[in-house]
């Protein structure tokens, strides 16, 4: 039976990634040996890197005085390397879901964190907006897609001090204005790569102002410098991330990645307004075209567990929404084919039918 | 033609892993969905997690009050996670090549770095003997390989204070006395896996015993308390380390493996003293057996880019040595067969007959 992937992350990836790499895995690049086998150092890789680094800022459209690099450790360093970088005095987070928690948590050991504002009361059900960041604000910091909430930030918000972005889960899924941002960084397991490598684009200018002693594998200097192979960078990961990249580009690039991710979300989101089944958890208008939330409506609670087994039935892997909002999530991520959201939306009407 | 892999690292995977990695790549455990896009929390990929973690502790004989984790990020950012996590006010250090002064670097970040003895004046061509650790040292630091100079202690110190080593080009090719560590921590891409993870062997009562506040990624205790899975691991690399472990159980665990590993740098070693035409750079006590440094004799050393030429022609790869050392390097990692030792040696001996 064919299988149609809505995990939230690690998650789909396009079959020309996954071919490709395990291809790689058997013999890369013509060398006779493994991917999995080869060094970092050698021509054959050191030109994945290369390329790896030139297509993020091609398809980005990344502007001169930035640089991207390719880290391990997770987005999730990310919530201190920011901070060890950047935080002089007082930084500024908007607190729009889990990840965002985190990150401010991983600021405060840095130095003052101006919570701006906060959906956490309304279970991040929405982006809050009109607020006011301090302009003594070192940075502003915000998490783009949430993930777990099925909210999105899809612009880029105008501010008066140095803007910082996790853009995890939806990095590549729109065009974005990269001069707007100090440092935007990504792990790569949405719509890159497999888990275990992240991106980070910084303006380098941004860099070198804090007075404190950085790690040296904290430091984005580090990594800018040697072109990410300060240390042993996660080969595969990489090459895969490559591969996407080239995968994007000739699909036409973000904006082409865009119109088909708002058209898959709309008939998403239209089943769940339409059927009496189900009902969305987010505010409309703050509504993430990478995860689409859902649970049934309060009359249908009891159809839940039988409608996640005749989901499963029907071939749908990873909908089970994350247990602080309960229900469902559909992660609609690039890779995401527009055939498997109408065989869920057909598998809801039928479930519908059905009750 | 034939290719031996003789890279320092990433470096030689058994065949085993490789072809299991392959293949999971298109269809992992039968799910129909790829290892690069299964959720790291699906049933599938914990039980590799916890088979992954398990099979280190039998193959190591772990002791009880131990924990192991496969983290991300590189044995580079250990050099920062050991002191940050267990130097209180003083640390020793053995100096016995490039990765030992950088986590010295490092460690000096967070306190006073007490360097016991160093090889350095010597271009690191021995293991120091016969110093002293200070009594009242944090803990002792040492590097039991030294990748890119050749030497190794294949011997577990005895030390008054707690020990600590980075086991990162030799783990898995001896049995080690585990109880006489408190952490052991080793990049995966030589002994186990492709780049992108690294585990620690931690032992639980080491930590916590320092005041400062240890950023969340970088305090063990987050990765133990959720079993490596408190973030997205690196899922790929994890899974290609259970093959490999899986095939080092079935070959016969860490003393069979250790057998080969002499047997294979012995072979070579007698050559490098046999040949006329070159030398090894290591006092032979010292001598690693996973890295094989050796240089042309002084007579012949115009001949070394041809032979460099000559091997490279017989399908020799990666046995250029590093620049800080020159000559050439044949690293020998556990997934090395001895056929392909024994290729290198005919070699060196058609090379030395043509002149």
């Amino acid at each position: 039976m064919k299988k149609h992937n809505f995990y939230a992350g690690p998650s789909i990836l396009s079959q020309y990634t996954i071919k490709n790499t395990a291809d790689a895995v058997l013999d890369f690049a013509g060398t006779g040996l493994s991917l999995l086998e080869i060094s970092h150092r050698s021509k054959e890789f050191s030109a994945v890197m290369d390329e790896a680094r030139a297509l993020v800022k091609e398809l980005l459209d990344v502007p001169a005085g930035y640089d991207v690099v390719y880290l391990g450790g997770g987005a999730s360093l990310q919530f201190c390397m920011v901070p060890y970088n950047l935080l002089k005095k007082k930084a500024a987070y908007l607190e729009t879901g889990t990840w965002a928690v985190n990150a401010i948590k991983e600021a405060k050991l840095f130095g003052e964190v101006d919570v701006v504002a906060s959906s956490k009361d309304a279970n991040f059900t929405f982006i809050p907006k009109g607020y006011t960041v301090p302009d003594d604000a070192d940075y502003f910091h915000i998490t783009t897609n949430n993930t777990i909430f099925g909210t999105e930030m899809r612009y880029d918000p105008d501010v008066k001090v140095p803007l910082v972005a996790d853009m995890s889960s939806d990095i590549f899924s729109r065009p974005i204005d990269v001069s707007k941002y100090d440092i935007i960084y990504a792990g790569a397991q949405k719509n890159l790569a497999p888990a275990g490598v992240t991106i980070a684009i910084v303006r380098e200018d941004a860099l070198g102002k804090v007075e404190r002693a950085i790690p040296t594998m904290l430091d984005y200097r580090t990594h800018i410098k040697k072109g990410s192979m300060f240390n042993t960078p996660p080969c595969l990961p990489v090459f895969a991330a490559l591969q996407t990249l080239r995968y994007y580009k000739e699909l036409g690039g973000v904006k082409v990645l865009e119109k088909m991710n708002l058209e898959k979300a709309a008939i998403l989101y239209d089943e769940i307004d339409r059927n009496k089944l189900f009902r969305g958890t987010v505010v409309p208008e703050d509504r993430s075209i990478m995860n689409v939330c859902f649970v049934m409506n309060d009359e249908y609670k009891e159809l839940e567990e039988e409608f996640a087994q005749f989901a499963s039935s029907k071939g749908m892997v990873g909908i089970k929404g994350h247990r602080s909002v309960g229900g469902f999530r559909a992660s609609l991520y690039n890779a995401m084919p527009k055939s498997s959201v109408e065989a869920l939306i057909a598998t809801m009407q039928e479930f519908e039918k059905n009750h």
